[in-house]
C-alpha cells in the first residue's frame, strides 16, 4: 500500500471545468486529499513533483473488444457485415484462452499508454481476460457477449462470478446485437435482466442495415423492440447508436439510458456518424469508446473525442461547435457512470485513485490558452505521462510496471501467426 | 558531418509499399546506402540498432501556419470567417519578430516529435521564421502570404532572398486567397509568376462562402478565375480544395496542380470535407497538411491521414475504403513533390536523409498485420522514435537536440500573455 504525494500539480477533477493548482495524495488505493500544500502527519512512500503537469481522472473506454488486437489492420476495406462474417468470425472461432490473454495484454498496454484506466469489454473467454486484467492491474468491466453462436447458457453464471471476482473486475448483462440473437435467446436474456434487476447493454443501431432488418423482422427499431420487451427496465444502454430516430432518442432519454459512441470505428467501417450534437442538446447520457482494434484501428480515446466534437460540424449548417468540456466529460465521468464505476468518475477525496498525468510540456499543449479544449482538439496518447489505477502507478514516462511489453509484443505476434 | 549506420531496421522507402529488412547509412546529409548488411570501408560515427523499428521518409506538412500556435485552443467555436476576423487578424496585427520566432519554435518542436521533417508555411515576419527554422534544423518551404493587408511589395524580394538563404530554406510564390486579395494585387502577383515562371499556391475553395463570393465578384469559381488569369501557367496548387466542382477538378487535373488537404482544420472550422476519394480516383496530385494550430488544433499529420482515409466513407454509399498507401504517399512523397523537395520524397541512395523511425514495439503497432495500414489508421505522434533531417538527428526518444523545450514553452507562454 504505497502512499503517494503529487505536488506542483494542475488538477482537473472533472466535477467542473475549473483547473486548480495544488496537491493530490493517494493512500494506496483511493484519493486521500486534494488541495493546497499542507503538512502530513504520516510519511509518504513517494513524492512526485508534477512540475505543473495536469492530474485528471483516467479515461473510460466505454465500449471495446480488447482482445481483438489480432484484427488490427486486418482486412481494412470492408463494411461491418463483410468484415464480421468474412474475416472476424472465422478467426474468433479459433480463439483459445492463450490468445485472449496475450492479445488482451497488448490492448491493455495501449490503454495504459493512452490514459485509459477502465474498459467496458464485450468478448469471449472471460476467465483468461479476467486473469490478464488482474495481472495488469486495470479496471475491467465485462459486458455479456451472448449471441446465437453461444454464451446464453453462461450468462447468469458469469454475471454472478465476475461481480464477485475482485476489486478491479465487474460485469454487466449484455448481448451482442438483435441481428445476431434470436427472439428465443433475447427472451432468456430478458428473464435474467428481470431476475437480477440489472441494466443491460448491447450493440444497437450501428448500421442502417441492422435497423432496416429489425424493422422487417419485428416492425420496429431495435431500441423500441428492446424497450417494449422490458430489456431496459433496469437501465443500461447501447453501443454505437448511429441510426437513432426521434422515437429511439425519446426512449433513451426517458429511461436515462447510456449512448456509447464509437466514432472512429463507425467512420472506418462506413457505418455512418452518430448524431452526437442532438444527444448532447437533449441532455442525454453519453460516453465514448474505441470499439475493438480491428475496426478502429487504434485504442486511442483522444481521437474519439476529436471526432465526437468535430463531426457534428459536417451536419449542422454553420457549424455545431460542440463544447469540448461536454466531450471530455463523456470520455471520463460519463464512461465511469455508464459502466457502474461510481467511485472512479471524478477526482475527489475517497474516490478511487484512477488518475492520469498529462505532460503539459508537450508542444501540442503549448502555449496554454484552454487546457480542456487542448485535450479534446489536440491530445494524443503521446501526452500521457503517467497512468495510475486504484492507487498503483502502472505506466510512467513510457515504462510499464506490470507489463513486459517485449514479451507481450512477441507473444501476440507469435499467436497471430498461428491464428491466420 | 556525422556518418550513421542504422541496422536491424525495417525500411519503407515509399518508392512502393514493400517493407524490407536491412541497413540504411547516412553520410551527414544524404542517404549513402540502403540494403543488406555489408562491410564499410570507413568508420561510422554512430551505429544504431533499430531492433526492428521502421525507417521511412519524414512526413511533409504541406500546408501550415507554424507560428499560429498562439491561437491553439483560442476561440474554438467559430466558423472560418468569424474566427479570422474577430479573433485572429487583430492579434496578428500585433505580432513581432520575437513572437514569430518563439511561437514557431513550439510548432517545430511539435513537427519533430510527430515525424514531420518539412513544412510548407504561409505566414509573416519571414526573417524571424527563417532564423528559427535554421536554428532548429528543419526543412522549411515558405509560401508567399500576400493579401490586401500587406506583402505585395515584398513578394518578389522574398522569392529571391529565401530561395538563396540556405540548404534548408526555400520559397514558393503564393498569396492568401482570392477573397482577401484585390484583382489589382492578383495581377501584380500574376506578373511575378510569369516573370519567374514559377508555380503558385493559394488557399482555395476552403468554404462555400468563399466560392459563392468569388462567383458573385467574377462570375466563376476561384480555381477557374486563377486558371484563366494565367496564375497557374507554371503549376502550383491550392490549400483545402473543399468546394471543388467538376470543372475545378478538371482544371487541377489537366494542369497537374497539387491539392493540399487539411481535413482536421476543415472539420473543426465547419468548412466541410473535401472529396478526397474523387481526387484519388481521378489520379490527381494530392498532399496533406495540418493547417495552423489555431484551427486544428494540433500539428499531427497522423490525424490528417486517418481523416483523409476515412471521411470518404461518410459520403460514398457502402463505403469508399480508400487505400491507406495512397494516403501515406500523400503525406510523405506527395507533400515533398508539391513543395519542390524532389530530393526528400522517398528513401534512396543520394536522396536527402530526411528520415523518421517508427517505434514498432508500441502497442498500437502490434500485433503486426499491415504496417502501412497501421500507420494510417492507428498512428499518432507518440509512435515516432526519431526524426532526422538532412542527416542530423533532431529528435530521439523524446529528447530534442536543437530545441530547449523548457525555454520554448516558457517563452511562448510569456509572449502569448503579452499578445492577448
Amino acid at each position: 500500500m504505497s502512499r503517494i504525494r503529487f505536488y506542483n500539480a494542475r488538477i482537473l477533477t472533472m466535477k467542473d471545468k475549473e483547473i486548480t493548482e495544488g496537491e493530490l495524495w493517494t493512500d494506496g488505493s483511493a484519493i486521500e486529499y486534494i488541495g493546497a500544500g499542507k503538512p502530513s502527519d504520516r510519511a509518504f512512500d513517494r513524492e512526485i513533483d508534477c512540475k505543473g503537469n495536469l492530474l485528471m481522472p483516467g479515461f473510460k473506454n466505454a465500449h471495446t473488444h480488447t482482445a481483438m488486437t489480432f484484427a488490427r489492420s486486418l482486412a481494412d476495406s470492408a463494411n461491418l457485415h463483410d468484415w464480421l462474417y468474412d474475416h472476424i468470425f472465422p478467426i474468433e472461432a479459433r480463439l483459445k484462452d492463450e490468445h485472449i490473454y496475450w492479445l488482451s495484454k497488448i490492448g491493455y498496454a495501449e490503454y495504459l499508454a493512452g490514459g485509459i484506466t477502465a474498459c467496458f469489454d464485450m468478448y469471449f473467454n472471460k476467465e483468461a481476460q479476467a486473469r490478464c486484467a488482474t495481472d495488469t492491474g486495470i479496471r475491467h468491466v465485462f459486458c455479456g457477449s451472448v449471441n446465437d453462436f453461444g454464451g446464453i447458457d453462461k450468462l447468469e453464471d458469469e454475471f454472478i462470478r465476475f461481480n464477485d471476482y475482485g476489486d478491479l473486475i465487474s460485469y454487466k448483462l449484455g448481448f451482442h446485437a438483435e441481428y445476431t440473437t434470436s427472439m428465443e435467446n433475447m427472451k432468456i436474456i430478458n428473464d435474467i435482466v428481470h431476475k437480477f434487476e440489472a441494466p443491460l447493454f448491447v450493440h444497437i443501431s450501428e448500421t442502417k442495415a441492422e435497423v432496416d432488418g429489425c424493422r422487417e423482422r419485428y416492425g420496429m427499431s431495435p431500441v423500441k423492440l428492446l424497450s417494449e420487451m422490458g430489456m431496459y427496465d433496469f437501465g443500461g444502454g447501447g453501443f454505437h447508436c448511429v441510426w437513432f430516430d426521434d422515437e429511439d432518442m425519446e426512449i433513451f432519454r426517458n429511461r436515462g439510458l447510456w449512448s456509447v459512441f464509437n466514432p472512429c470505428s463507425n467512420l472506418k467501417l462506413a457505418s455512418g456518424a452518430a448524431g452526437f450534437k442532438d444527444f448532447i442538446d437533449n441532455g442525454m447520457n453519453i460516453a465514448l469508446g474505441t470499439d475493438g482494434a480491428g475496426s478502429n484501428n487504434s485504442l486511442n480515446i483522444f481521437r474519439e473525442m476529436f471526432l465526437a466534437a468535430c463531426l457534428p460540424n459536417l451536419k449542422v449548417e454553420g457549424g455545431a461547435f460542440v463544447d469540448p468540456f461536454t466531450i471530455l466529460k463523456a470520455a471520463t465521468t460519463g464512461g465511469a457512470l455508464c459502466m457502474g464505476l461510481t467511485d472512479s468518475d471524478v477526482l475527489d477525496e475517497g474516490k478511487n485513485a484512477d488518475i492520469i498525468m498529462i505532460d503539459m510540456s508537450n508542444p501540442t499543449m503549448n502555449p496554454v490558452n484552454d487546457i480542456v479544449a487542448n485535450l479534446v482538439f489536440s491530445g494524443h496518447p503521446g501526452i500521457v505521462k503517467m497512468t495510475m489505477i486504484a492507487g498503483k502507478i502502472l505506466y510512467e514516462n513510457g515504462e510499464y510496471k506490470t507489463i513486459d511489453l517485449d514479451e507481450a509484443d512477441r507473444m501476440s505476434n507469435k499467436l497471430l501467426g498461428e491464428l491466420l
